[in-house]
């Protein structure tokens, strides 16, 4: 398996990163080859495609060993499902699978770049292959979700106070309010005394969450 | 990257093979897990998914040059198109990916056995992971698919003779005729006189297709 691009996104740390890619659309992100790979006919044809697979290492996971039940944060951190059973990333081959709106390919000194929307990797993230998504076959009407078909979808309310807010960048704050109403903290913490904090776009974000309010108090 | 399992399916060769996942219901298949992954509790709570991801790869093509573009049969292959903007095996990393219908975990001396229907791999196909459909993310109900939007899906008539009929098993003659039904041709041959044959679950069949009506002529 060779790395044919990798991930360029606001993400440094894992914290914050939507649970299963297209949560955020507002997330923009770029798919950099790698110098032997940018070869702009291998993608002729690929901006046709509203959608596209991407297929990756869990690189901060690589090494680690699989365990074979997780515990998903969306059933509150305590109930054990099979590593199969999920999306988790240990996995006995740490590969992720996320499905991303392609805005563009821009043509540059970096050879073709995609630039995609939606995305759920970190930066620097190894990617092995693309495959256009095939709506004729990849869209499954009659697919049954598992557990995810019983948990509720739980977001929250996003207040970023306007001294805050100026501190990103314009271009970013649509994205950054899509994670946030996300809520990136474990479904098994409640406490609105914690305080939270992550890395995005270079910035540092602190908030907490109280009666399903989550508040930014620091940008930086 | 470990071989988690292999594929156990009706093919021998690639002749046949669906061109996509999902396209044969009527094909069943099996994912047998290595002695190592045969472990009950890794795939707890799968039950409750209708389909599955399953990545794979493609080892006939193991070790072959990858080539910037591929010529798709279902574009009468001498159109040229990036590879990454196809779901051809001649990848950078030969990696495949495909949804398939779980249709049963079996328990026996193999340990538990994936039960799967509609599935486009070769008998041996090595598989890397298996994760659950997620409807909530993997649906994309906006996505547009490129070539294969404008494509016309082309179907034959499938005629078995009732003494041909009875040579293969009962359980696979549906199989066997959705598999005709996708006309297994490359889209650029249309010659009435050419005889085709495979081999599909331990039996050789031969086939013509004229004017839209595939025949078998032999089963053995």
């Amino acid at each position: 398996m060779e790395i044919i691009a990798r991930i360029r996104s606001d993400f440094s740390g894992k914290f914050g990163i939507p649970r299963q890619s297209g949560l955020v659309e507002a997330l923009g992100a770029e798919i950099v080859f790698e110098p032997e790979y940018r070869v702009e006919e291998a993608l002729r044809g690929l901006e046709e495609y509203s959608h596209i697979w991407v297929i990756w290492g869990f690189h901060e996971n690589a090494g680690k060993e699989w365990s074979p039940t997780v515990r998903p944060p969306r059933l509150g951190g305590n109930t054990r499902i099979g590593v199969f059973a999920t999306r988790s990333p240990y996995r006995p081959n740490p590969i992720g699978l996320s499905c991303v709106r392609l805005l563009e390919i821009r043509h540059g000194a970096e050879g073709p770049v995609l630039c995609i929307a939606g995305g759920d990797m970190m930066d620097g993230t190894p990617v092995y292959d693309i495959k256009p998504y095939l709506p004729y076959v990849d869209i499954r009407p009659d697919a049954t979700g598992g557990f995810t078909d019983r948990t509720v979808k739980r977001t929250v309310a996003v207040e970023i106070p306007a001294i805050l807010r100026e501190r990103m960048p314009a271009e970013k704050i649509d994205a950054l309010e899509g994670i946030l109403r996300e809520d990136p903290r474990p479904a098994y913490q409640d406490d609105p005394d914690r305080e939270y904090a992550f890395e995005f776009g270079g910035k540092r974000i602190r908030f907490h969450v109280e009666n399903s309010v989550l508040k930014v108090t620091e940008i930086y």
